[in-house]
């Protein structure tokens, strides 16, 4: 059965270091359906944006086998738009502006051919829509669950509430620290796993991810990049790699979890590496298992 | 030939979020010295310290085979003393006082039997007198060498002339991003790498260390570590691991390097356990091997 994500869809404005660019495609859905593209199809997507998002966006999507009919376009609405910069380090944003627009009101409904899908994406969106789309579904297989620090601090009880329905949670190092206010992340991961995620994994940015669970740990290695022009998105594609690549093997095992994360930091590297989602339009299956080869051979030893 | 090593040795008073102890035994040399001793021996040093040096360190570092005749004891003067204390994620300290005592006018000389020592470990000492030592040495097979921030910012000039002398520079990440003034940390090591150190490791703490040389990138977990009681000298206990296990086997080989990167992390890990050198003190070769094992476990994958 299908995969289907569910999150927030935009037009950005990113700022880096290195170069601007004004309404560019962004939002999760967009990032992680992209990403889980290149390993399982067709990836079928829910969100909402307004008659201004452009038509050329829908083609591209399609073009990736991008299923869209819970796609709703509210006419006369404008679509979610989000402003950024970051900083020299390219570690730390300043947000600009968040203009919600349709994304206020957003409420997820499922296509019903999408109600028996076995494997979900749940973006970073409300708790409660969160909660909302699992609702919607019928006996989901495998769900996958990001959130942030907006929501971890504003609606933590909701939040607990849709952790104990996840297989794996997806976060980074500080959303860690913050959900479980604790500051050293193995014990994080002990409190937050305590809570119901069967899997955690947590994203380090240029230090890599961990995977815990079933008293285990795997530590894997970021890739090695000199020139990361825009980290919006990462963790996104780290999410649509990871499940994409679990969704089209079937293998729960955690030595095949462990490969899924490596190809979730994959997607992230191809991300970071041009603005928007440029970096995961045109990729080759060559150029994704060559990384892997590469990813292997960097934290090798015996 | 032998192992020698070149550095601080201080008497610290250290508070963490568990406890504080005072006039504890401290400084690069101690923490190298201790660690390499389980690979290699003897381990000799060359250091200062006054009279108020108690004579269960000297016993200590004796029963650890640590050659000892190139501490020079001066009678009616102090131990260089040190004091920090630790925020409470550990990842930050406070210097609370910077004792230099006999420290303030230390100058290395190195015992006519240890200037053919094969093997040099400059700990973080004035580059100047870093390069005094070289000078006294008898054409050194390896050296290994560690700086900070104070050095970087202070004496750029000195240190740069050390670099190109080295084989190894083993830094932490703010350092690596200060001395190359690049944030990127894969462009920083490049930078750093092209001033003259055949080989870098940029030590990331909790996220593990990076190895760069022979245009090939290792990327080493970090132990999972729930209890870092004291991380003084974790990064002392990595250049007396590293430089220890490569002293034994004399394999310069890059995977014997990345091997060499493990036990000096092994070593980090174990020192952090406790307070002071405490972690360094009573482990036996089985403890080190299993850590091995554990390592190569946490980020194995194919």
């Amino acid at each position: 059965m299908g995969l289907l994500v569910v999150g927030s869809i935009g037009l950005d404005d990113i700022e880096t270091p290195f170069d601007k660019i004004q309404s560019a495609l962004g939002g999760s859905t967009t990032y992680i359906a992209l990403a889980a593209s290149y390993f399982s199809g067709p990836v079928n997507i829910v969100g909402v944006v307004g008659d201004d998002f452009g038509k050329e966006h829908i083609n591209m999507l399609e073009e990736h086998n991008v299923g869209l009919e819970g796609l709703q376009i509210v006419e006369g609405a404008k679509t979610f738009r989000y402003g950024c910069k970051y900083h020299y380090d390219l570690n730390v944003r300043d947000s600009l502006f968040t203009h919600l627009n349709v994304f206020e009101k957003f409420n997820p409904v499922i296509p019903d051919k999408d109600k028996k899908s076995s494997f979900i994406i749940l973006g970073n969106i409300a708790p409660n829509l969160q909660l909302n789309v699992l609702e919607q579904l019928n006996n989901p297989k495998f769900i996958v669950c990001d959130t942030m620090n907006f929501w971890i601090e504003r609606t933590y009880d909701e939040l607990q509430n849709v952790l104990k329905k996840v297989n794996v949670l997806i976060i980074n190092e500080s959303e860690a620290r913050l959900l479980s206010k604790e500051p050293n992340l193995i014990k994080a991961a002990k409190i937050i796993s305590e809570v119901g995620p069967q899997y955690l994994i947590i994203k380090k940015g240029e230090h890599g991810a961990l995977l815990f669970g079933e008293n285990t740990i795997f530590s894997a290695p970021a890739y090695p990049m000199e020139n990361i022009y825009d980290p919006t998105g990462a963790g996104d594609a780290f999410a649509g790699g990871f499940t994409g690549y679990l969704h089209k093997n079937r293998d729960f095992s955690f030595e095949n979890l462990k490969r899924a994360v490596i190809y979730g930091s994959i997607m992230a590297s191809f991300c970071v590496e041009k603005f928007s989602t440029k970096g995961l339009e045109n990729l080759s299956f060559l150029e994704i298992h060559n990384r892997f080869i590469e990813f292997r051979e960097l934290s090798k030893f015996d």
